[in-house]
């Protein structure tokens, strides 16, 4: 008896040693346990991350007064609370603006582990991404010079950059985006998925791993893959026939390129698709396999690849809730028209 | 030379107990420094704090969901992050539209110590209170059906009313409106003024006790009073000449009575107001001179209240940014039109 449990240990120890394997030459990867190796990650070489760096740049983030209304915060629309987007199809910004391109705010969750930043790819990380949507008018609708003023017009701010870059800092905008990309770059939620690709077997449980091996077998990985599982452009077939109606004009970048969306936190981040048309993950995971490899998936396979994305639902980051510098009397007044 | 330090400290120990008796006459009164008088002083007989209450209120709190466009919480107008209100001169809410009475959102801290709520005093308590602007339809403009669908469409929340309530729990509007304000109970701010009250003598600045003095002696505590340093109804003239035009339509309540707003964290919460018309702290001290008061008040004696309003700059509560069950399948879909 004492064998045979030993055995069967032995054989549960192989089987889930080689789905390791599976998804290691699939392509998937896990955020490192490593504080040092997850640092070297996600950290940016030319603007290395500190914690007082991170702080002020969480204030930033949740801070509506870069918004010209004063109303709109980058955490409006990726809502920390909230799987790090806003459960919207299409972005609400400015004077209540449908995002144009009929485009769903993605997560900012373990957004540091895109390649590239927005559903075109056009930013090339965090930093960049961030200078966005403060200024797109259907967003934030700031300009640069409205940012500067609001955050130079209050010494605890000021103070704050100083503490973070030097007595001589200068607070351009550039500065502030960096500093809310810095932040950004440490929203990362390790999930039992990276537990279990990290050695601990009895992390994901026989569902999930079942669905990690259908996950794949079917094929998802081949563009859901690295830390973010997802994250690279791959060649989604944006105008092929969607069970939803194809809604807004994105047609990708000039190769009709689309980036992957992270499968990280995927059960908070309905509804799905780069348009939000898809409102159940059920529905999402028999499209993708539709339309990208082809398949028709049996009820059994969409249940099971649901399984395993319950496996990449991560812990969110300890975050005190910022208290920000009071408005005064030099801070320039919201303009909601 | 000892003997003058002890004479001279003794002075000051009397002119500042003389000062706390003032300003107890005048009808100032302190936040408790003991958990139990607080307690007693915050909490809602019929509906006790503890501790599941609250965190669950917290999430309701923070909650876009509970809004129809799935885009406004209580804390977008009542934000946390910035004094407990949203720096406007009149709300913004569904549909980007503006208060219909060009009203300014008032702070939640310590809005438990007002003997009413809305600035016309029409609502005894925040329970009641937080049923308004989840269902006015410029604000939150949610149906109570809406709200019982999102809540009770995630497990995840209905298991915590279940550990707050008890497993028999009916999870209605009133339910939900009653964590909201049970939450908002909770947001008190203790000050550099109510450890003076309390018996440190040197918790405040020569400047600030000069300035307690001044708001004293000037008539100021007349009607900001109470632990709220405000929040009681009050003969407020809404239709004087201000400085600034009076605008929206709003008169007070039945009688020309309007809440007085608490001053404390009054530095945080500009413009001032009910109708966010004045920009400036020290317009608005001496407006309210001026008007309420029949005082033209010298550049000295505005500075000195200024600095007395310092005082009330209080320590926030510790809160942690909360996470919020997943949207799914059965959650009510978000209505931006």
């Amino acid at each position: 008896m004492k064998k045979m449990i030993a055995l069967a240990f032995t054989a549960a120890s192989l089987m889930a040693n080689s789905l390791v394997e599976d998804a290691q030459n699939a392509g998937l990867k896990a955020i490192p346990e490593s504080p040092t190796a997850l640092l070297k990650l996600i950290d940016n070489p030319k603007n290395p991350i500190t914690k007082a760096k991170v702080e002020l740049g969480k204030k930033l983030y949740f801070d509506p007064r870069l918004s010209k209304s004063g109303l709109i915060s980058c955490n409006t629309c990726h809502n920390l609370s909230k799987g790090g987007d806003d459960g919207m199809q299409a972005a609400i910004g400015h004077k209540w603006t449908a995002n144009p391109h009929h485009l769903s705010s993605p997560t900012v969750y373990n957004a540091v582990f895109n390649d590239k930043q927005f559903w075109d790819g056009r930013s090339p990380d965090l930093e960049d991404q961030a200078q966005g949507p403060i200024q797109a008018a259907p967003e934030m609708a700031a300009t640069q010079e409205h940012v500067v003023a609001v955050v130079t017009s209050m010494p605890a701010y000021v103070k704050e950059f100083q503490k973070a870059y030097g007595e001589d800092v200068k607070i351009t905008f550039k500065k502030v985006a960096d500093t809310i990309g810095l932040f950004e770059r440490t929203l990362v939620t390790p999930a039992p998925f990276d537990a279990f690709m990290n050695g601990d077997k009895n992390a994901m449980t026989k569902e999930q791993k079942e669905g990690l091996k259908t996950f794949i077998q079917v094929g998802c990985a081949s563009c859901h893959n690295g830390v973010g599982i997802g994250g690279a452009m791959g060649a989604m077939n944006v105008t092929a026939k969607y069970k939803y109606m194809n809604v807004g004009d994105f047609k990708g970048d000039k190769n009709g390129m689309v980036k992957v969306p992270t499968l990280r936190n995927v059960t908070e981040t309905a509804p799905y698709f780069h348009n939000g048309m898809e409102p159940t993950l059920q529905d999402a995971i028999k499209e993708m396999a539709r339309i990208q490899l082809g398949t028709k998936l049996s009820e059994k396979q969409v249940k099971s690849i649901e399984a395993f994305l319950g496996a990449l639902d991560g812990k969110k980051p300890y975050m005190k809730v910022p208290m920000l510098p009071a408005t005064n009397d030099k801070t320039p007044k919201p303009v909601v028209k």
